[in-house]
């Protein structure tokens, strides 16, 4: 049976965990930026970010989305051209008023989201609905004045990854034939990422400011709390109609086109660490691991023998590089093996090889494995494949145990009370029956003290069940949790 | 001989030709967001800047240098802490100076450039020698509040794609070392876009503001000005005593360290268009190009010849594609052959190729090069290998084109009333005997209505010549043109 390492610290105390781990393994520096809600990625974290967002511009590019690059300002009369819109953003919006000495004559929002520079821009650019449809994408900074506390990469005023999906279609249908693709496209990166996720319908009352309807990605933290990790918004003719954006259609008619957006931040990076992380720090996937096998040599005895440990683990390292494998020598000479491991541990190379005097000799080699911290001996000549097969293996089991966490956070009741309860003792997510009207949905976020997900997506069915509060007949879930 | 396409326009009117080619090529839109000086990175500009920035985190990675990512927002007070530098960019900052409905209470600068939140983070980070030389890059957005006149890509308020290095040392030496390195780096970019350039040592009074020198690559655009596409400064101890960072040397004494940064931006690819284009549009080197190949079946004749054309156009996209060579078929129907060759060539894609009944027969297909226009045969069997090397050879022979039109504008003369009837006639740059000092180099701009851009660096030596201002012996040469 796997030693697998313990997960006590990173559950009961999940937020100090946190933040102890981004700073302990150089990931994101929080807190010693001098201005609040703003972080920086340093090297090792920023390596992990650049492969998360490599999987996900092969999913975007595969599906015909287009990188494109839009200025940060967005002057404030564009950003209040959509009502709803600008009310649900307004009270969080940062504004550059001056230029050098002088004071500007129209007011420059940071951006919070780009829906509107970009539609203002699709007016020029689309014309006909043989161009359709068309799908952008951008990798961004957005800037949110949070009030609530902030936190690294999860509650930022300035949230560095942005991706930012903006499409365009000539029929509804074809809008939510967008929406069910961006929804493939995200369980793709989630699921290549090993983050367990449950979709759902957000409510009315909690939909994106100039939608008419909003799907979201929510995963479970270590403490319980549900962190919403992707939306997905049919924005319908909205910010089309607010912009006088027609195009001419295949009867030759003239009409407003329809509109999808969607979006993942930060938080998926930030998810990827808590899910697989344990009390010694990050455990990562090999998929975006920036280092995949650390190789320690431990010389000793006579200078040849240390020559010798030396030698095979350049070899080793040489083999697995040339076979792709991203590696890493570790021969500093002022620290001793102990305070390697630990230090490789903590930044959650799945692999790492020991090289010592007997392996030197005797052919074979000492593998640990991050995940379980098992140890394995592999024969020298078969490193390659050897490798190889248990950086899957730990690519799968990582996976596992997220998953099998999240399964047993989540659960269906039909007592508001044991709704409740599970919230409170931050269990995970509940669901509950529920009759699909608004003020029932807002009794039960208050009776639990807790948020509504909104329900399943796609809807599932509620057997004879009841609404808990009205005791109509349910329609569906209703799912609820403490959110981050 | 090649028929090579005219470069008139391109030449005699080149700001127009930019602005034309940039939105006829759908690489950069800009005039038409609303903020002045700001611009959108449309679908096939986007892919060419992401090959550039490829091949230079390439180039920044494989030389120890770390990405990070800071903040866009830097405290006032922080910006302020190195007085030159403030002094040198104070006219020039945005200021956000509120979030939400509030007034913040410390104004914040959108990064004219990240010297001082970089070194401020540093002092948290780098506490030895032993951790030198430190090497971070960032690929950011910088603000500028230009007052002079903006131009797409070449001076804008947002740069969008600002590449800015920063590293640390334990002596002057080797951070001057650190110099020589950034230059190769440099070097090693531009020529591996076919840019030509030159090197110079910047007047004092134009130095980068907190550096003690700064070295810069300047290229010659179209219509004989000088633009500044590269630089890189020795900022010395400036920065490291005003932000009171000090570290464990090995002698374990305590010291400042000493400090250099070096940037490139979007100039880079806005020269990357101009050197190489024509009256056509761009011509753009195949290791950048999005794509190197369109392949336009030209169908004709019975059904079945047609069907045969397509057939025969498809099966020569995947071979191409098969053996790593960006390919795009055009089949669209509703546009006529020569006006696909026409959108092609304006895009830039280096080669294409026609298949019409003859070819799909006959068994060999026609090439067209985008450099010179000319046409070759190609036996249908050995179409990869045929592409392969017309694709170096059009790489080659661009480069080739653009360095020769450099080297014929670069003049070198004992007279100031030749550089200036140089610069005046718009041929390039002028290079004149100069003694060193600044009244002089100050009074040559002014008779001959140029910038002075430095002398050569390396150094190289005068014989016997007189500053044409002061007769004393000269030192070097000043090298004067108009820029942009």
């Amino acid at each position: 049976m796997a030693n697998t390492p313990s997960r006590e610290k990173w559950q009961s105390d999940f937020p100090r965990w946190f933040d102890w781990i981004i700073e302990e393994a150089e990931v994101y520096d929080y807190g010693r930026y001098p201005v609040k809600g703003m972080g920086v990625w340093m090297p090792y974290g920023f390596q992990i970010r650049r492969r998360v967002l490599d999987i996900l511009r092969d999913i975007l590019d595969s599906t015909g989305h287009e990188e494109v690059l839009f200025p940060l300002l967005i002057p404030d009369h564009l950003l209040r051209r959509e009502s709803e819109h600008i009310r649900g953003f307004e009270g969080e919006v940062y504004w550059v008023t001056h230029g050098g000495f002088e004071e500007l004559d129209v007011k420059l929002a940071l951006r919070p989201t780009s829906e509107t520079s970009i539609t203002y821009m699709e007016t020029f650019w689309i014309k006909s609905y043989k161009q359709l449809p068309k799908k952008y994408y951008q990798v961004v900074s957005v800037f949110r004045y949070e009030t609530k506390a902030t936190r690294p990469m999860i509650r930022l005023r300035e949230v560095t990854t942005f991706k930012e999906a903006h499409t365009v279609h000539d029929s509804f249908e074809d809008a939510e034939r967008q929406v069910l693709e961006a929804i493939d496209a995200y369980k793709k990166l989630f699921d290549s990422l090993g983050i367990p996720y449950m979709i759902s319908r957000r409510p009315d009352w909690d939909k994106f400011a100039g939608a008419l309807y909003t799907i979201a990605f929510d995963t479970i933290m270590p403490d319980g709390r549900a962190l919403q990790i992707g939306t997905v918004h049919l924005l319908g003719q909205n910010f089309t109609k607010a912009f006088d954006f027609r195009i001419q259609l295949a009867d030759e008619s003239l009409d407003y086109p329809w509109q999808t957006s969607y979006g993942v931040s930060d938080r998926v990076i930030a998810t990827l660490i808590a899910v697989h992380g344990d009390d010694r720090g990050l455990a990562l996937p090999p998929t975006v691991a920036p280092i995949q096998v650390v190789i320690v040599p431990i010389p000793s005895g006579s200078d040849e023998d240390r020559r010798a440990v030396i030698e095979a683990a350049r070899q080793v390292a040489g083999e697995l590089e040339a076979s792709g494998v991203r590696v890493r020598v570790d021969d500093r000479e002022e620290e001793r093996p102990g305070a390697k491991f630990y230090y490789w541990e903590k930044k959650g190379v799945p692999l790492r090889i020991e090289v010592g005097v007997r392996e030197a000799r005797e052919g074979y080699l000492t593998v640990a494995r991050r995940d379980t911290l098992e140890k394995v001996k592999v024969p020298r000549s078969g490193v390659v494949e050897a490798v190889k097969r248990l950086l899957d293996d730990v690519e799968k089991r990582l996976e596992e145990r997220a998953k099998s966490f999240f399964r047993e956070r989540v659960v269906r009741t039909h007592s508001l009370e044991e709704a409740r309860e599970w919230v409170e003792a931050r269990r995970g997510i509940a669901e509950v029956p529920w009759c699909g009207v608004e003020e029932c949905g807002l009794k039960m976020e208050e009776e639990t003290g807790a948020k509504a997900l909104g329900s399943p997506w796609p809807r599932e069915p509620v057997e004879g069940a009841k609404c808990p509060v009205c005791g109509r007949d349910a329609v569906t879930w209703l799912r609820l949790a403490r959110t981050y």
